[in-house]
């Protein structure tokens, strides 16, 4: 949250936009006190803003857009949006003052400068920055190490930031050494104020993703919870609770709101568990902003900067994630690794929507690459498996039963025939040409009988005056073609089963897909029959206009074992039929 | 194709860039010779660059990105683009001059300038338009009638330039009704020249979204007639062919190919069966440009916008789309309104890019509201089937049987935990809390236990001084206890059986989703039981840590009927444990 208002907040209110000329030391400083009052409302009106989208998606009910976000985007998301908060805190760490740049691929310009800025470091201000981190990450240890002996963990942050503004104030850092410390803080509340509308037109991106994210990010914990202490969470309520809270908080220019893992982990340790938990917490922020804050002026920066880094500390363990991912699922991982890079060169705000689109489009590539299959049966049992995945399956005879591993539309429907031609060995085009052929031969049949029907005629006119010796031979030689165009025939399978029980939803690609194959195969004289079809899929084939008076629902059965059943019986049938 | 290098060289060159101070007439006028050179720059530097991009697609086998071009937003498309060439036409039917747009929208400003502008329209190009319209539907018409007696259709577009030419020319409608006419049309072929590299960087959106649609055009009908003739077209082959084709045609000021169905079938029609027609064709085609062209200089412009108008009359038919798909299948005809829409309002260019997003987005879409069911047993078969759907199924008794009829992953993940606490009436959250309240009855009544032990100790301390009236009373109230424990529990179903046969893919999320079901009912006392998973399922389900020493792959089924059957038999088991 922080590190995407700090974005957009630098770059619609950046630092040289509020130079001065200091005439007496010939420089340029920053107006910081100006530029800051620009900063808070740039931050207001995003605030407001991202308050005012949240309301309206909750009052539409679209609390259902968080499912988008799935845990390897978010993770890759938040790993993302680190890497930038810790680029932005470099300057303070080293000292320096890179310029600012907005856009896509600024990180990749800021960390550049920062690398160019480099010899010009503050080495004060670096003494600072690296006994702060590693105290830090001292005190963290211990605190690990003896979590068992407190009930809360011990806020380190605290100490560190109150020993650093003694040591800063008592040893006066700032003018001996040029540290840059924090500064005037307005204590007090601020009166209510409308956001300015002016600013809306250039945040509205950001807005939308902050108000997505934010909401993503409270959602996600809020159901880890609920299903720790067994209550619901009911989505769009959420929306509408976090769209009022920075709305109307926008106005006292507050900052957008979301939710801590850390800190709901203390208010569960020290025992909270109604909404009077949070009230108290509230009260006792609210006597911090009015007392105590304006002693921290002599904070050096640096030290606010370590603080973040070492708490980032944990989001770059995320990185992890990506040989943990690679053992388990390559496109998730896949998506893990777009969303971050995506961050990190598009910024927070369109790196959103581009990873949500990318792992949308994961969805069409896996239904993309499915895996086609002939399947056998298990020996004496109704099952059937692929052919390549069992030694013990056998196919059956006469047989062609093929499933592909995924649903059937526009995007594969393509693939599934030339599969399913591939797999079975019967190739459409060839199919047909040969099928012409074979009208082209029972044409020149027919011609040759019409000639010999009237040889017959004339040789009945003669009344049989000579034997037919010659009509006999050519009798002869149109069985054996008959034969050999039977025999070609019946190298082909009787009928193809066409599992479909992995297809999801059939939309009018997969209908004409399954037209055409029923189509061409049935001219070639291959049965095809459907098997496993859901409601949806015999719904869409009803309504796609798949069955007519040639092709009724007869062939849609049920399972595959009940359409092998049928064809064995037909074929017993037809044996039958031609032995009598 | 025409369309959209149309709007991409009115866009780079509009009239307003070519004005002309006339001092006379203190009028500014058109310079349209500069202004036509400069549009066959921009054309031909598209041209060129589409060239290139089929070309280096080609290359890299991307021949597959026509998969994304399903049927329905082909013609959406086609129809939206076909709307963009209307507007474009008007001005020159109505003989006025609209200001030009470009950008999204530009279509909607143009239509809006155009009806403004309609009181200037000039009467005598009107009367041309209405003239030739109306006489080519007649002739089309005619064609139409007569098309059997003629082995090829008569050329009318072919006459109506010839006519109107002559009739201008010979009543000078040029100057005495001020109608535009064509003008100076150059002859012979230009030498070659490098295209504008300057322009590059402005069109390389329309030269991509050129090139795919050019390819998209001619792919599909090459497939069409592959498939009738019985041979195969090699995509990566086809988007080479056209990459050449441009790229060198383009060095000539050609303009960019793809395809025409009406003159393919003329082709066809007439006999062409190689290569050796279309050289014909092409030789026939130079005849013309070398000597004919200059002929139809007093041709006037809105006879040709009129032919073009009448041309694509086919394309608005398409319109009956609509209908006929939303009986067919809703979300198809969705993708066809918002690609035809995307592209009217976002030009050709963009409008595919959003269209094709959307129409990728409908798969998720389609995944996204799966039906969910409840499966039953066909009395006396292994079948199983929707409760809901069928009267004569039975639902087993003490075990859930559910389905969703779509795949399991990361965007309905959520629902279908939901819906199976809906469906089998078994919310896990309740479940939980209950599972909680017995454990603490069960604490509660060791400790009782504990006491009551502690008590006759201490009784026997007495030796059985005295009747265990109380303690007698406390062991039933015990007994009931635990009978109604044992009561709530066995309203619970046995176990549940999913059927996981419409499972495409598992991606982390449905992997992490399958385990919180295995564990959160399994800790209420009810099994899950998996049925039909592919093998890419069980493999992801392997790879995701899904079984462990609790969870084994005896959990896995091949059938549901396998499924049903181990859990009678293990009841049967139990009963008989508890009998003996």
């Amino acid at each position: 949250m922080s590190v995407m208002i700090g974005s957009v907040s630098e770059r619609l209110a950046p630092d040289s936009d509020f130079m001065i000329w200091n005439a007496t030391t010939n420089e340029s400083t920053v107006d910081t006190v100006t530029r800051d009052m620009q900063r808070v409302k740039v931050a207001a009106a995003v605030t407001f803003m991202s308050g005012i989208f949240q309301l309206l998606l909750g009052l539409v009910q679209f609390g259902f857009v968080v499912t988008y976000l799935s845990e390897p985007l978010v993770r890759g998301y938040t790993t993302g949006a680190a890497i930038h908060v810790i680029v932005s805190q470099l300057k303070y760490t080293f000292g320096i003052s890179p310029d600012r740049y907005s856009g896509p691929l600024s990180l990749i310009y800021t960390v550049l400068d920062v690398c160019y800025l480099l010899p010009t470091t503050n080495v004060g201000t670096l003494v600072v920055s690296i006994v702060t981190i590693v105290g830090l990450i001292i005190a963290k240890e211990l605190n690990t190490c003896f979590m068992r002996k407190f009930p809360i963990p011990i806020p380190v942050e605290l100490f560190a930031v109150i020993i650093a503004t003694l040591v800063s104030w008592r040893f006066d850092l700032k003018t001996k050494y040029e540290i840059e410390v924090v500064g005037q803080i307005p204590s007090g509340l601020q009166p209510p104020v409308l956001p300015e509308f002016s600013l809306f037109a250039s945040i509205i991106g950001d807005a939308f993703a902050l108000s997505v994210v934010g909401y993503g990010i409270a959602i996600s914990l809020g159901r880890t919870f609920a299903l720790k202490y067994g209550y619901k969470v009911d989505s769009n309520q959420e929306l509408i609770a976090l769209g009022l809270s920075n709305s109307i908080g926008a106005l006292f220019q507050c900052f957008a709101i979301s939710c801590s893992m850390s800190r709901t982990m203390v208010q569960i340790s020290t025992g909270g568990k109604t909404q009077v938990a949070g009230a108290l917490s509230a009260v006792v922020m609210l006597i911090i902003l009015l007392k105590i804050g304006e002693l921290f002026e002599e904070l050096p920066k640096a030290v606010l900067a370590a603080i973040i880094l070492v708490n980032l500390h944990g989001m770059l363990k995320q990185f992890t994630d990506i040989p943990q991912l690679w053992r388990t699922n390559k496109v998730d991982m896949l998506v893990w690794v777009v969303t971050m890079i995506l961050t990190v060169v598009l910024n927070p705000d369109l790196g959103l929507a581009a990873s949500i689109a990318f792992s949308m489009l994961t969805v069409i590539f896996r239904t993309q690459l499915p895996k086609y299959s002939l399947l056998g049966q298990v020996p004496d049992t109704d099952i059937y498996r692929p052919v390549e995945d069992y030694n013990q399956v056998k196919e059956i005879p006469g047989l062609v039963i093929f499933r592909s591993s995924a649903t059937l539309y526009y995007a594969n429907a393509e693939m599934y025939v030339d599969a399913l031609a591939e797999r079975s060995g019967m190739d459409i085009a060839k199919l047909l040409s040969r099928k012409k052929k074979l009208e082209a031969k029972r044409l020149r049949k027919e011609k040759k009988e019409a000639k010999k029907a009237k040889k017959e005629a004339k040789k009945r006119e003669k009344q049989v005056e000579e034997t037919s010796e010659e009509s006999d031979h050519e009798e002869k030689f149109e069985i054996t073609m008959e034969e050999n165009a039977h025999e070609t025939d019946s190298d082909l399978p009787k009928a193809i089963i066409l599992d479909l029980s992995p297809v999801n939803f059939l939309d009018t690609v997969g209908v004409k897909t399954l037209r055409n194959i029923q189509k061409d195969y049935g001219e070639a004289g291959v049965q095809v029959l459907l098997s496993c079809c859901q409601n949806c899929v015999v719904e869409s084939l009803e309504k796609g206009d798949f069955f007519n008076e040639k092709v009724t629902k007869a062939i849609l059965f049920s399972t595959v074992h009940d359409a092998v059943l049928y064809c064995q019986k037909t074929e017993d049938e037809d044996m039958e039929a031609t032995h009598f």
